[in-house]
């Protein structure tokens, strides 16, 4: 199986809080997809079903990922499930800004702790998901309005396990395109990471990150394809973003 | 429902039998399809359901009119029924040399009739699908070596009835994106084309064409979106290929 986290967005460029808000990638994102296209096609892997969530950020990186790759025919499934961590009110905030007014040690807490979510959405902000049609087919009160990364894990946890495991087990090969803390959950769910160890592994942008399993679905190894000097690089910033 | 026909391809600029051959747009065939979406966006259609063909011209130019109309969420159901009319051997040659071996009267046949198909490809032909892991799930004796428009319009059919036409019921509003002749199938069954009709009926590259239906599913009226003269110009060039 591989995960892949998307590329920069814009957003992620102005440093501002983007969680459900779907925002494009730039152009350096782009070319992160492109380049993870690259490796996933060098290393000869022959993914044949996709997975990725509702926000372009993630659908275009696998896009790119199938063009590069040949694959552009696999079945794609798309899920909400999938997307990145709800941000409640801070959606679209600045970064600084919010330390600003709320103070370091409050955003920290925010942005690090694995089961306190930032303050939530009220319903009629227009914010809230379920004015966008595309979360029309979900029960109202399954829409997040703001979640703690244990919140995302819980929901992510039914997708994991209902679709992207059998899927694997059907067809061997799968890739899975999303964000950093939707892949924290099947991190974590694979490799049985405590809650502290999930907050500190931080997966870079544009990365294939490959999971190797025996025949009856037992974990084997983990590893990033690529440069491991660049990798490292990437991680260290990641963690600091 | 909208059908859509791909943008020019590779080959159509270079004026080659393509079929079943999986090659790319071109940057005027991407263009087409940026204008399609933005066509469907200023038209306010909103589909919930995507279908396209196993081959990258169908699924980029899909990929296009998604982005553009800020539906990439929507799910995209990919098949070989919606495929190219499969062009036997003759897949990759020049149509001017064609034409030069085997005669003008004998091309046109080919190309014009509707239940004779070019030779087929032998088993041992590297072009034959069934090298193609993209075929793999399918059947060999279900794939083809040769098709008349006639055969393409029997492997189109349990797709159109099995899978298009109940999401269309379903869901209300859906995009097509595929092949001029897989779309020739859809079109001469709904409105109950003759043969000859079908045939002579050319349907224009990138121009997005709606199908709308009363509430029980019989056919009311088609229409092409967009300049009406530039649409007459594109139908006769199309005819003329």
């Amino acid at each position: 199986m591989i995960l892949l986290r998307h590329g920069q967005s814009a957003w992620n460029r102005e440093n501002r809080f983007t969680g459900w808000t779907d925002v494009p990638l730039t152009a350096q994102g782009r070319q992160e997809a492109v380049t993870a296209g690259e490796l996933l096609m060098e290393g000869g892997f022959k993914f044949r079903r996709a997975f990725t969530s509702y926000l372009r950020r993630a659908i275009d990186t696998l896009n790119f990922v199938l063009e590069e790759t040949g694959r552009e025919w696999i079945p794609v499934d798309k899920s909400w499930r999938l997307n990145e961590k709800h941000y409640g009110i801070l959606q679209g905030w600045n970064k600084a800004e919010t330390v600003k007014k709320y103070g370091e040690e409050q955003v920290h807490i925010w942005r690090r702790s694995y089961d306190v979510a930032p303050p939530a959405l009220s319903a009629d902000d227009p914010r809230n998901p379920r004015f966008e049609s595309k979360y029309d087919g979900i029960p109202t009160e399954e829409l997040p309005l703001t979640e703690s990364l244990a919140d995302t894990l819980r929901r992510l946890l039914p997708y994991w396990e209902g679709v992207i495991l059998p899927a694997l087990v059907e067809e061997g090969e799968v890739i899975v395109a999303a964000h950093g803390n939707s892949l924290r959950g099947i991190v974590k769910n694979i490799k049985g990471m405590s809650n502290d160890e999930i907050l500190d592994f931080n997966i870079p942008t544009g990365v294939p990150y490959v999971f190797e399993f025996d025949d009856s679905m037992h974990y084997l190894r983990d590893y990033f394809l690529g440069d491991q000097e660049e990798l490292k690089r990437k991680m260290v910033a990641t963690a600091k973003v």
